[in-house]
């Protein structure tokens, strides 16, 4: 008997159920795997035994989870780290017979991964494990780019055009400043995808605020001020994660309460104000948060299918014999868009995470590059589909049976 | 000459374009009407001279207006008030032979039309008045809704749907509580429409915080402590407008910045000071902001098509003779839903607004009726055509050709 457990971790992307379907698919249907478990919210519920037995959930329900946002089984930012919890794990991973770990996640659930195959090699327990990449911020190391990216980059982009066009109707004599605060805690991909909204028709954000250029109040606030003279208006999208010259964060000094206390400041709120205060101009800002990384209805095809497809990949990777790998995506040509699935070490992954490099970063710090713009292009391309019902779209709604528990 | 002038005014919706369309076709169309202009930003274009002329604008590119965002002649937020503004305005529509004037707004510019209506009778100038309705906010007087209503409804309730499914996700050890604020300065119109995302399969937003009813800080901490104790985890779609029992607004009441300041608070921010002050978890907070009113991607096809037709019925109906009327929306049933046009006069639409009526809120405040949801659900229905090139959507390119100034 070999069993298989997949479980979800981080935070959450409109595409990681993508990769839970093309995980469990594959993982059903393979002669070499006998029961297919879910650790529910991640590794957490395999440390804890509870899991859902997929084997007998009903097909037709297992076809709905892409459609769906959010993680299916629920996510954890839990780390396996103590040698009680290795223990733990290990008990559970040998009394459900599980030969097989899917860990679908970031970096830190590379991490992860990486930790408990090196331990199932020193306590000489049969484990083949594979990572299933996931993250809208998009830095993890050694992969072109990551599944939730692209959805969450459309996101953005058709955000931004959206909204610079209600911007664009109404600066006359009203609002002449409007501002997106970004996700991406630590790099500015998900920011400038931004950029993808202007295109030969139509300009627009004029302004993308990147976490890898420090944050100069005085020349922003001068080329915010250039813009609007010029073009009447100015679009911005900032990144959540703006620095100072000296490193820190912006978005941890802000504001104080009435009772004094400090609040932690949204990025957006904080450029609001000081472009008031320059500019004396109305600001409007828009922080879309949770909407950004998982709204599922306007998730890119080509990231969809990516995300389906590295989730049965890692499935037939494993089944080969792979181990202590992460399914990686290789570009081979962006226009048209050519890529080719490979592995890379988990080890090579783990805890590194990648910023946009510097050729995608213009020359004066406000904007991205052309380079960039044709980098980020093909991940956005298409449209996945939805079920819609009276309007709604519609999501999975698996029984979720419970794997019994033996311990 | 009987020629016809169009503007849009005040705050955009996603399909006031979409009235643009229908509008211009009807008008281009009619053998009554010889020449078609734009006001530029809306009636201060008028006012200006500022006009564009439709007459030779290429039909393909007015066959992309209604799949475009914003305002695509500008809006604005201006009033005609003084006897020079009037007597300015009729300069220009008699110079350009205006005897059709089309304003697509909310209630501050049925007022303005109605105003205008009246001086032209005063004056023995001959013009017919017609208003096209439009508001996110849905809180027009005489006619059932507004359009506009249905897809920043479509857009509420999707995102806090897939959002609600991203908490759901993340709760067990990360975020415990949600709240995305909603536009809607009168009304809870817009909030009350996040409640269409709980369907028979799933239970989300749990709580709606409307204008309607006094917000007590005890009496909601309670009830979010409740939910959470119960499911775990809280999703809030929350008002901007919400208003203390006496009346005051909680959004001006807020925040002091580093510098002693008053800052003018964000309704979801104070809620999530409250909360987590209470009951000590982690909050995430979303602003839409323009999004919200601009999502032209995600608009539902019932609003998309009344928009176009309660701007080809502005033209119909002036030109059958009346005048200072709005076109307003009558519904017969709502499953399946059945609607005819209707027209009413502007006077009883100018100035007043329609809050959320007392049989839409539910007992204890904190959501809505089944009422309410029959009500709204028939006007999120289907999925509005997009256009969409290399994954983003294609807007209008007119050439915006400009009427020579005669003045």
């Amino acid at each position: 008997m070999k069993n298989a457990v997949y479980a979800q971790s981080g935070g959450v992307t409109s595409v990681i159920n993508a990769s839970a379907y093309g995980t469990l698919v594959a993982a059903l249907e393979s002669k070499e795997i006998d029961r297919v478990f879910a650790g529910i919210n991640g590794v957490k519920g395999i440390l804890n035994e509870d899991l859902y037995d997929l084997t007998e959930e009903a097909r037709s329900e297992i076809d709905r989870i892409p459609y769906t946002p959010g993680a299916v089984f629920g996510s954890c930012r839990t780390k396996i780290d103590s040698d009680e919890d290795f223990e733990k794990l290990f008990k559970v991973f040998d009394a459900h017979s599980i030969r097989y770990f899917f860990y679908n996640g970031g970096n830190d659930s590379m991490d992860t991964a990486h930790k408990i195959s090196k331990k199932a090699k020193e306590i000489g327990y049969e484990l083949q494990v594979v990572g299933i990449p996931k993250t809208v911020d998009n830095d993890l190391l050694e992969t072109d780019h990551c599944p939730g990216y692209g959805s969450a980059a459309r996101f953005t982009a058709i955000s931004i055009m959206e909204a610079t066009r209600d911007l664009k109707s109404m600066y006359s004599d009203s609002t002449k400043v409007f501002i997106m605060e970004s996700m991406g805690r630590n790099s500015g991909w998900l920011a400038a995808s931004g950029s993808l909204a202007s295109t030969d028709r139509f300009h627009g954000p004029q302004i993308i605020l990147l976490p890898e250029v420090p944050f100069m109040e005085d020349s922003f606030i001068a080329k915010v001020e250039e813009v609007v003279k010029k073009e009447g208006y100015c679009s911005i999208v900032a990144s959540e994660a703006l620095k100072r010259p000296d490193g820190s964060f912006i978005s941890t000094a802000g504001y104080y309460d009435s009772f004094g206390n400090v609040q932690l400041g949204k990025i957006g709120q904080y450029l609001e104000k000081i472009i008031r205060d320059a500019l004396k101009c109305k600001v409007h800002v828009a922080l879309p948060d949770y909407l950004q990384r998982s709204s599922r209805h306007v998730a890119s095809l080509i990231d969809w299918q990516e995300a389906v497809e590295v989730g049965a990949l890692a499935v037939r990777e494993a089944i080969r014999g792979e181990s202590e790998v992460m399914i990686s995506i290789n570009r081979l040509r962006s226009k048209p868009y050519l890529k080719e699935y490979t592995t890379v070490a988990l080890e090579l992954i783990a805890n590194g995470t990648k910023d946009l490099p510097v050729e995608f970063i213009s020359e004066d710090g406000f904007y991205v590059t052309d380079e960039f713009r044709s980098y980020a292009l093909p991940l956005i391309q298409g449209e996945a589909p939805n079920l819609y019902l009276n309007g709604l779209p519609m999501y999975e709604n698996l029984q979720k049976i419970r794997a019994r528990k033996l311990l």
